[in-house]
């Protein structure tokens, strides 16, 4: 459901620069909670040609071999031989991370653990729309599933001549109903063996990655294909381009259909708002529309550092609500405790559960988990009778 | 204007350690621009303690003293003392820069320079609001204010006990008219020397920073303010937190009121639409608010890597406007030329305009340039005449 007529969304596979930076924070992250949950973790990965550097700040009794989780990463994604430009096992691994400022940590640890203090201010969205079955907008959701099948039938050895990098991007025409209606162009980019003609590229791409993902009745004469338009693409990674950690905000959300407090995830602890109050606003938002209280729903929380409440939390249902919203928002107030100590706990967040929501995408996806990812807390839907019964 | 009733939106100084990053990138950008106006440029830095890493892909003819760039920006900012935890003179400079990608370059550099493809695949949105008179949302622009003030009374010697970071947030209340209407809450927090005393400090936050900057009819007993509310920020900049370039890009764009593709703009030459066609997209909403089309604006665009034409341009004027969204849609495809070479010589992006942009907004700044920033040519107001014209 939008007011656009069409709508473009974006994803990356996990061999993009920027991912494998966000893959190594989280699994750093990962590492360090399963021996030490009360760890404080911010994490920051920069990669580029032949070298990965992990920087941000830690603080832990954990003892983690750092060097062995980065290229562990890596060669995982599949960055094994020099041959595809950038190899886990023998690239450069330099560490630069400090320690948790110990007046940060005042203002968050406080002497009751129900008033932890939100790791830094910040606002954050949550949203769900009824256009999906995983209530999540369609553009990102089937951007996501086009360089999910890229991996899939790269590793597969379906088509073998591909390599860890790809993009794709969805355009979306929407009826006057504000349903998807039809797919007006498909980009899609990925790196290659240099043995692949690009004919042959294009017809695998369409025939193995876009036929097998894509609706056949949204594609039609008129959708534009847009196959690898630079009509090379054998450099790739980060020799091609560096890649950051957090540099995939819009990726690893709604696709830009919702708004963004421009808080990263990948790295962080869920003492920091940017993740688990993101995390909470997807569950509170989910809840909502699964309730039938809106077909379309966007939540708006925000925080100050060292402070427990948030500072607002605000609702927009795009005339959608069944419900007059400020009635909701009272509703999500009785149901939903936002402090930080109480979404952790809720959303039960302290665990190594973070690397694998470092691809594509942090919500919306439970319905094809992939190998190792269990079903993300915050897609429950547990909350939705409760939500109904606040309103009576 | 907004659904919401109330709207949170965060800035922070140009010493925050991602805005150390963003002007670092942005100061390189510039110094080979000057020199180079052909030369790609995609600069991305690292900032931790003791340590600025810049990285990335350059291709130019120009020569540069990149390190000496590096310490100026960090010593202008204020970060001249291992006192004050970070010193440009002294810490390291590392340089990972490569080259772009050949493979890239073939797919921008077209035979005719019309037809320059897009540097890469993306979407941008531009936004406009008749909220406040540089038509922008009134949280952004009043958070940016708060932290100019407090770079200005630091540098300016009213308050010479503060230091370089700083952050702040804005809680606005909206009436049901969707027109700002109160404060609800105001966070800030900076750094400071470890002589004043908190209380003094909250003090001279509230008369010198916060009363001189936001309105007095919006403030009220029921406002709520956070001032440094951890209690000490005496370590700050990369010291208590790792910096990244491209990682502030809500707060370097409409603080969370538009959407966004998730493209960061420090760094990056205008062949890449991340930036140019998010400044296309500001340039074309002003425009549309300011011909009285609509009072509320945001325009979405997407591009494929190597093909000049945008892939989509869809408009949301959020029931505000005044003709047929598609009749406007009309207009602005008949008004702009949205090609990345149109963009660039219609704003005439090719000159060493960009460090100023990369601290306080890259919109809605002419009314208050600081020092050496000249009117942005995105922000103006050229093309209502043309856009009346082409509905008539
Ligand atoms: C185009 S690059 C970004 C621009 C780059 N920093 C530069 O200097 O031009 C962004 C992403 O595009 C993809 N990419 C890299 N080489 C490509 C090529 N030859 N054709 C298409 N896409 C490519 C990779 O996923 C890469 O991370
Ligand atoms: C809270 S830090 C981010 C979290 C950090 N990476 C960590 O490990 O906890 C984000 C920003 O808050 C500000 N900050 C740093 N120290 C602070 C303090 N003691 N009190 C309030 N704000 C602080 C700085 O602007 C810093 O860049």
């Amino acid at each position: 459901m939008t007011e656009y007529t069409t709508f473009t969304s974006e994803s990356v596979s996990e061999g993009h620069p920027d991912k494998i930076a966000d893959q190594i924070s989280d699994a750093i992250l990962d590492a360090i909670l399963a021996e030490d949950p009360r760890a404080r973790v911010a994490c920051e990965t920069m990669v580029k040609t032949g070298v990965a550097i992990i920087s941000g700040e830690i603080t832990t009794s954990a003892w983690v071999d750092l060097e062995s989780i980065v290229r562990g990463v890596i060669t995982d994604i599949g960055y094994n031989s020099s041959d595809v430009g950038f190899d886990g096992a023998t690239c450069s691994v330099i560490n630069i991370i400090g320690k948790q400022s110990p007046e940060i940590n005042q203002g968050v640890d406080r002497a009751s653990l129900e008033e932890q203090g939100a790791g830094d201010q910040g606002l954050m969205f949550g949203y769900a729309s009824d256009e999906t079955d995983v209530l999540m907008p369609a553009p990102i959701t089937y951007a996501h599933r086009l360089v999910e099948r890229q991996s899939k039938v790269r590793r597969d050895g379906t088509l073998s001549w591909l390599r860890p990098d790809a993009k794709s991007q969805l355009t979306m025409r929407y009826g006057a109903d504000g349903r998807p209606e039809a797919i007006d162009a498909v980009v899609l980019s990925t790196q290659h063996n240099p043995e692949i003609a690009l004919s042959d590229l294009r017809e695998a791409v369409i025939e193995e990655i876009i036929k097998p993902v894509l609706p056949a009745e949204w594609l039609s004469a008129d959708t534009k294909f847009f196959i690898n338009p630079t009509g090379k693409f054998v450099i790739g990674g980060p020799v091609g381009d560096c890649g950051l950690t957090g540099r995939k905000i819009i990726v690893d959300s709604y696709g830009g259909m919702a708004r963004h407090g421009g808080g990263a995830f990948s790295g962080k602890d869920p003492s920091k708002v940017d993740r688990s109050a993101a995390y909470a606003g997807r569950w509170v938002a989910k809840n909502i529309v699964a309730a039938g209280l809106a077909k379309r729903c966007e939540i708006q929380v925000s925080y100050a550092i060292g402070v427990a409440e948030p500072t607002s939390i605000s609702l927009n249902c795009f005339g959608t609500e069944t419900v007059p919203v400020d009635r909701i928002v009272a509703a999500v107030r009785a149901v939903f405790d936002l402090r930080p100590f109480a979404i952790i706990r809720e959303l039960d967040l302290l665990h190594p559960i973070y690397r694998p929501t470092a691809s594509y995408g942090h919500f919306g996806r439970e319905p094809y988990a992939l190998a190792g990812a269990t079903a993300f807390s915050w897609e429950r839907t547990d909350r939705a009778e409760a939500l109904k019964a606040a309103l009576t």
